[in-house]
């Protein structure tokens, strides 16, 4: 069955989440979340936080991030996000056009804010000409597959908050970086459970708002958006609905979650998929001329490539280049990748760079 | 099971389609529609459709109305609707704060625009102090369960064009409009088929752009927007996306469609729910106090209750009131409700009244 | 000199406005208000209300109240107004375009709002998909030349305040509406000074917001946003600049303000356009097949014509049909409307009808 | 009479421009443009750039560059500028928040962007999850105080063009710009017209839309937007009404325009201007510890200041430090700062630093 690196939303839905999907109830139920499925998603949800957090559900990850966004910035606010983040790139201008608010995009290799990186946005607070800073919008794991690791988080959202600004988490990989903190804990011999390791990327470290994303670990589709900052949370139903993201047959959603939630289903698929990649980026690391270019850390391998390699790579395993300049290529390892995959890229490497 | 009256999204998915997302290959696909099911699909919605329309899939009705209507109306146009209908009343304001364009809504009791609803607005063209028309938008079957019959559609669309309006519609249950059709035609002793019925309620009509609406008649989630007038369409990828309506693992939108266009199960479920609408109508119509407020042409029954009747009745078969001083209700009947339902609202019904 | 009915602002400026601009110290003052010219104007425009307000200066009419409303209503609730409003129908869609909220009309064939017209939009209160109602929009003078007399206005008010809904009123001719009500408290023996009347029509009612405008009673250009109800005026400095309504040169606009509350210039210029469509409107009134349609109580007549008298009349005078298909004219009366140019005016009927 | 170096729209209206306006003649005109005077200001507008522009007024310069911008670039497009650009920091997110396209910004130390700035947006072209660039917006003279010159410019240009980008240009001092070219013309001996050197800016490189500012350089109030390229002119008129930028007493600025056109009164104040920004530029050169950072091509001086100079300079003159952490100061001189303000400053400088 072909595989691809081209991204972890290549993969299938999970077949447990397919399952879970084909034996919920066949009866009616009133739409837009008022059923039970959905409420008991959002208790599970609210429960692996371990804090009384409000839950919604919404489509996908620009929808999270949009409607979420929408509730703490208003349109003369700006946030302040990595210049490489998925909101300031790969959102089709969204949350301008929808939210009206402005970027601020720090250039990071790595992907991952500093706290002096806020410092030069908050010199015009007051300035009426100028957008006012309010969010710091972070990617965690990053869009290079790097972590906000939860000491690092925890200095970030610091430094956020002592200058009067709130912090969002787009977490389209919350999972992967979960499963990060935990294989690292338990490497060091700290038996962290897995909703341990899901608050210390999140809620322990002092964020606001996350984008719960989901899809491109396992589901078919549906994100949440959870504020741990319930003084934020009054204006997003109707900001959920208005950004066209309101489900009508909420509970599909809901059954995906509840499944997701059920046996860590999510951590499993979360470790599968960054094991894959700590697999593909040591390999790749041996190979001459190849080039490992940002640490390893999530499900994703940012790797330069001798140029002749390029193409064939390319036309066998379907992956897309980050920078074309610099030959760097995006290889994203899914749940579902397999070994003989992994293998069968490296042994294609090898043999082109031979 | 439990059935209500409450939407007809409160029905649950169609098992057939539960079935289809099952069977679909695990394979990678490349996301965001990139991929053969998704491509296949949309093929065989042009193929019902009989024409080279282009075909995008959405989320649901709000994203497929406002991506639509961003593409046929400029800020400083307006979009001309009845008052009731869908865009102007339950869309929590999405399209003019997306869209930025305004509503002009006529009020119409039974939901139909008629050719001379237009005229009062086209009075002040080029007069740049008022949103100029661009748009006529109808809802097909309308909010109150009316059709716009081929023949009424025909000129509707004729006299928008004659005024250079584009015609939008707003097709959430446009499997109804086409099963009402079908119905009356076989009746007449015309062996009409499936797809020409479909057709005389959209294109053949004229109509330019089609939120083609499934989630209401079975699927989990997904709808498209069908463009027929291609000179819309190139601005509507970016809109998509922008609109936060673009879904990453498109198949399973794909992969719905196919099943529900096979076999015509998009018109057994919409015949379905038509015919228990009808059952209902006119069983209530004999009940004494009880009055079928607009003609039952699709789906729903709107019929005005007796005042004791409504509390009683509402706690049984969870249905909203359409309009309260007039105690007016909506029931709005599924692809899967069921005689007995349908029989023991009516049978309660009759038992509040005598 | 040729003189118009076509609208108060086909006049031109005052002279004594132009005089007190020319007079302006020739000095550099720092920009964008921060000058004591605007200073002193705005104090007196708070002086002129007897509260202490909040006062900024803007270019027009349509950035007065778009950029009002916008500090008022955010974007998925909804601002209550007369359907004939201004910000309605004249505004060129920047409401709904710039600020996103939707604006929901009223027909009201005397322009007027009353308390009982804002019961049928609190129903959906809390319901997700509708705009939730959070404005009231009311035009003083309206649209149609009608005033809100103080105590009508007062119960509008609280209407709207018992109903959770703050209230803004365009100001557009404010004076105008000020100047009647002094006009009928002198002819009832009150000795009102000029800045009761304008209370009485304002803050005295507990109206929340005011577009206090001049540029249709004498100035050249330039309005005032004054917020009475200070709870809602922290976000307007950034929302003045971003709806481009932030005057650099700014003492520009203050200077005009500086001479048009002096000696009540407002005032004299208001009282002197109402007299004239007092004048008009009751020698018109005379005249057999014209009819006075709505009670003139500003310097608006509002009539209907003989037909065979509008080309001629329209050709001489400038004026435009308000109500084609009623042959409904909007004549307009300027602070600078002579007498002769009236009297001219209704002979000239005359004889088109004798 | 007080002198600052704050902005050059600290300083006053030029009293020929106030007087032009009390010459008006004081009878009734159509308002918003439809009057004699702003038909004849437009044509001559026109006349000066030798070419039949559609020209539109507006009241000020983020006004000019939103709505423009507008016409230029939909939601899901995006407009390269320099990072420090005007439309970028300086217009409290407008362009974002009305336009709803997305700025990207070229970090450029002397304000002017290069060909070559254009290259790394033209990749994702197509690409539906990234804005699509489609204008390249330039400021001449830029916020530094530096010159596009002309066959840079055309350079620019023609790179933007091949790229199918248009260009805009923010002309808040494009008279300061005209009159460097002018004068290095004639110092290198070629006698060029005023207009020729107004040309050489803007429409002989080939610009499409010129933002034509005045209020910096005389006017009370006031710019112009033209369109050169009038492919892209049809939505302007609904999009100015919309943006809050269209004025009622059109007249007034019509007739300012006039007056500013009428013997060069332009361009003798840029000359002026640009003149004490040398004379300022080339004194503070000379004291030790100042550094001009930037050349001094138009009418702003951007200095590096000794530590202690710094706050009682601003004490004293009244500026802007641009950048605090580099000591770097705006200087800005406008048409009427005199030459012993000039040299007072550097006395005081000088006096400071000895």
């Amino acid at each position: 069955m072909k595989q691809l690196f081209a991204s972890d939303n290549a993969s299938p839905a999970h077949p447990e989440i397919l399952k879970a999907l084909a034996a919920l109830p066949a009866d009616h139920a009133i739409s837009y979340g008022d059923d039970a499925t959905s409420a008991a998603a959002a208790e599970g949800i609210a429960g692996l936080f371990g804090v009384d957090a409000g839950v919604y559900f919404v489509y996908n990850g620009t929808g999270a991030n949009v409607s979420a966004l929408r509730a703490m910035a208003r349109s003369w606010e700006a946030v302040i996000c990595a210049e490489m983040a998925h909101i300031n790139e790969d959102e089709g201008g969204a949350p301008e056009a929808i939210g009206g608010f402005k970027l601020l995009g720090v250039p990071r290799p790595d992907g991952r804010l500093r706290p002096e990186d806020l410092e030069p946005f908050l010199g015009r607070r007051g300035f009426e000409h100028t957008n006012q800073p309010a969010v710091v919008s972070l990617t965690q794991a990053t869009e290079v597959g790097t972590i906000y690791w939860p000491e690092d988080l925890r200095r970030l959202v610091a430094a956020a908050h002592d200058a009067g600004l709130t912090v969002h988490v787009d977490g389209a990989r919350i999972a992967n970086a979960a499963a990060a903190v935990l294989e690292r804990a338990r490497a060091a011999g700290d038996e962290m459970t897995p909703a341990a390791a899901m608050r210390a990327v999140t809620v322990d470290a002092g964020i606001d708002v996350l984008s719960f994303g989901a899809t491109k670990n396992g589901l078919l589709f549906g994100e949440a958006v959870v504020f741990f900052n319930r003084d934020l949370e009054s204006p997003y139903r109707f900001l959920r609905k208005q950004t066209t993201q309101l489900h009508s047959k909420m509970r599909y959603i809901g059954g995906q979650f509840l499944r997701y939630l059920d046996d860590d289903l999510w951590l499993g698929n979360a470790l599968a998929a960054n094991r894959g990649a700590a697999r593909l980026s040591s390999a790749l690391a041996e190979i001459p001329g190849f080039d490992v270019a940002v640490p390893t850390e999530a499900n994703g391998v940012f790797v330069t490539l001798t140029p002749a390699a390029i193409a064939p790579l390319q036309e066998e395993f379907g992956f897309y280049m980050w920078d074309e300049e610099r030959n760097l290529a995006r290889l994203m390892v899914s749940w579902d990748t397999r070994e003989d995959t992994i293998d069968a890229f490296v042994a294609r490497a090898r043999s082109l760079t031979g």
